[in-house]
């Protein structure tokens, strides 16, 4: 660990705490934020802790122009026992390391982020909802802040976390969605940045699920952006497909998004002894596999949803139904596991989760 | 027109202009702005100019997050008569709106923005630099405004226009550049965003450029994002090869900027009889003519350089000098032509400038 200060200016008045029934995603936020700065030559600084406020930035900050920026998106859970818990957050800070690196960003230094994390969230505490399938959303982020319309890296930067406090995302269990299978647009190619979690890739991904959605469709199935025939994510989400036993899921190419949920899950089925690979795979086998029979689940994984199972999907428009439209066995297990370790109603032989320490002294 | 009303609020007190000797490019802004913003449901409102400020952004606004936003380029010149001049401003706010079109952000009205852009200027028109190549960049851009930490357009929008004073590029007439040809990053591919002038498609740039930079190339040539055989562009311009009295550019294939400067420059050279053609053109091609003594002169285009002679290009380490490494005769008249036509030195016989009526009751 650095020599890290973190000042902390707490809010004259709490916002009221929205009921999370049917709260909307990402609409509301903690009474207070995380922000540091970064100077070229200076690194990072003036660590701080400061009501939610807006941000003021001069119009020509790079950020507007040339989309420097990085994100990460995690969550803490209350548990039954009123611990705070965060699930493999060193891994989201690892990622948005490497998504520092793809866009010329400056790193920052993992266990301080952490570190400031923990602190934000001691002091939010009371933010934390503990009704069944709620959760504090995190999310970390990076910006380039200085004044220049000119292609080059930001020389100024400033690191911020905000938190969100969010509902259930399915009232009754997990619900099967419909997906449609994209072959206009594209998400992300080898050699872009589709393996980083950076805003460009997700302003790209607008129209096609506005097209989607337009048609009946909550996501879209991207395709690799060279043939058009490969097998990437689904929406925001990481993709898995159970075929004659086997869990396939699409390996980390370089355009695909490697996901916390992709890799816990991964991790999750080995330890079980259930066969996973990672690999390419086309529509066509899916399709074949559906045809005959062999597909036998599907499913997008990611921090918002954890497990989203795929009850049909649309190819050049024939549709195809997964499971007879319903949540699968295997989706429906790992949800539980996955949820009871975050929450902490089930073990957690793998070390994931970290408790954070109740620190009066923050509160106070 | 609409019956868009502009307020104007004036500056207290004026910078100090900075010289335009060997002044840096986007480093100085003028003394105001133009701003808009739009509500869901409203449409645009409240079109002001106001002074030069930072603007104030919800730390959960779109733009931030997801990359909404999309921008343009163009420039103001001072003609020897003292008049300042606009060329083909209304190309880019068409441009502007396809852009819009991508990333599922509201249009712009195009007549509107000219109107807009117009008044700022002559506010500013003490602002336009009258020395040899010297010129009032202008940039106009939207930005997602709505605080929302989900993946969809946002509801509220800024479009915005700062002016900042820019230098000659090249000292000594056009200076041939050194490039790297990239075979590792992409910038975009067909299905992305790459034929919209959107900040993601920036952001992926800078690794790249940075390697290429490291290696002692100003300049990086993108090839296509399937094959990686196809030529596409070249930095943040355009690019043209002579090859056997035939001038040929890359055609708009869907991940190409349409630049300005190359539709002007193809409507001059059919107006000339000089032979042009828009297809694919690959690298074995280039480089097969360039042995063969077939290739004459290679060129960027856009509004920052106009012209950027190549004089050398390097391809999976070997390199490749193109025409001795000198500007070539074509690529002078080019240049000598547009900005001829674009500072009032010239005839302007395809009526592509806009002459910025003084307006006595604006200034004062
Ligand atoms: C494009 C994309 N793919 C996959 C994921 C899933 O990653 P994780 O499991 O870390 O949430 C996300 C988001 O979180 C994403 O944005
Ligand atoms: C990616 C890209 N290509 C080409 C151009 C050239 O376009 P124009 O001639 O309109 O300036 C630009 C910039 O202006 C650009 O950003």
């Amino acid at each position: 660990m650095g020599n890290m200060k973190i000042n902390i200016t707490k809010c004259l008045e709490k916002k009221e705490k929205p009921s999370t029934e049917g709260i909307a995603f990402g609409r509301n936020f903690t009474d207070h934020m995380f922000i540091a700065d970064y100077t070229e030559g200076t690194g990072w600084h003036d660590h701080r802790i400061v009501p939610y406020q807006p941000i003021t930035l001069d119009p020509s900050a790079v950020i507007f122009h040339y989309g420097q920026t990085v994100f990460e998106g995690l969550k803490a859970y209350k548990a039954e026992d009123g611990s705070v818990r965060l699930f493999r957050p060193e891994e989201n800070f690892r990622r948005m390391n490497e998504s520092c690196d793809r866009l010329c960003m400056p790193e920052i230094d993992e266990e301080e982020a952490l570190e400031a994390l923990k602190t934000l969230i001691e002091l939010e505490r009371d933010w934390v909802p503990d009704a069944e399938g709620t959760s504090l959303y995190i999310r970390p982020y990076m910006i380039a802040t200085e004044p220049h319309l000119g292609v080059s890296p930001s020389l100024e930067y400033k690191f911020m976390i905000v938190l969100s406090p969010v509902g259930l995302y399915y009232k009754e269990g997990i619900a099967p969605v419909k997906i449609l299978v994209e072959n206009e647009y594209v998400r992300a190619v080898a050699g872009g940045t589709g393996a980083a979690k950076t805003a460009g890739n997700y302003a790209a991904s607008l129209k096609a699920q506005r097209v989607a959605e337009g048609m009946g469709y909550s996501q879209v199935l991207w395709l690799d952006g060279v043939e058009k025939k490969y097998i990437e994510e689904v929406g925001s989400m990481n993709v898995f497909f159970k075929i004659d036993g086997e869990v396939v899921t699409p390996a980390l190419n370089g355009s695909i998004l490697g996901g916390i949920t992709r890799k816990s899950i991964l991790e999750m089925l080995r330890s079980w002894d259930i066969p996973v690979a990672e690999r390419r795979i086309s529509m066509q086998e899916l399709v074949d596999a559906q045809r005959d029979g062999r597909l036998e689940e599907a499913f997008g994984t990611g921090t918002a949803a954890v497990i989203s199972p795929i009850g049909e999907f649309n190819w050049k428009g024939e549709t195809f139904s997964v499971n007879g439209g319903d949540a699968g066995e295997l989706s429906q297990k790992l949800y539980d596991e996955l949820t009871g370790i975050q929450t902490g109603r089930k073990e957690d032989p793998f070390g994931w989760v970290t408790v954070i320490e109740e620190k009066e002294a923050i509160r106070q």
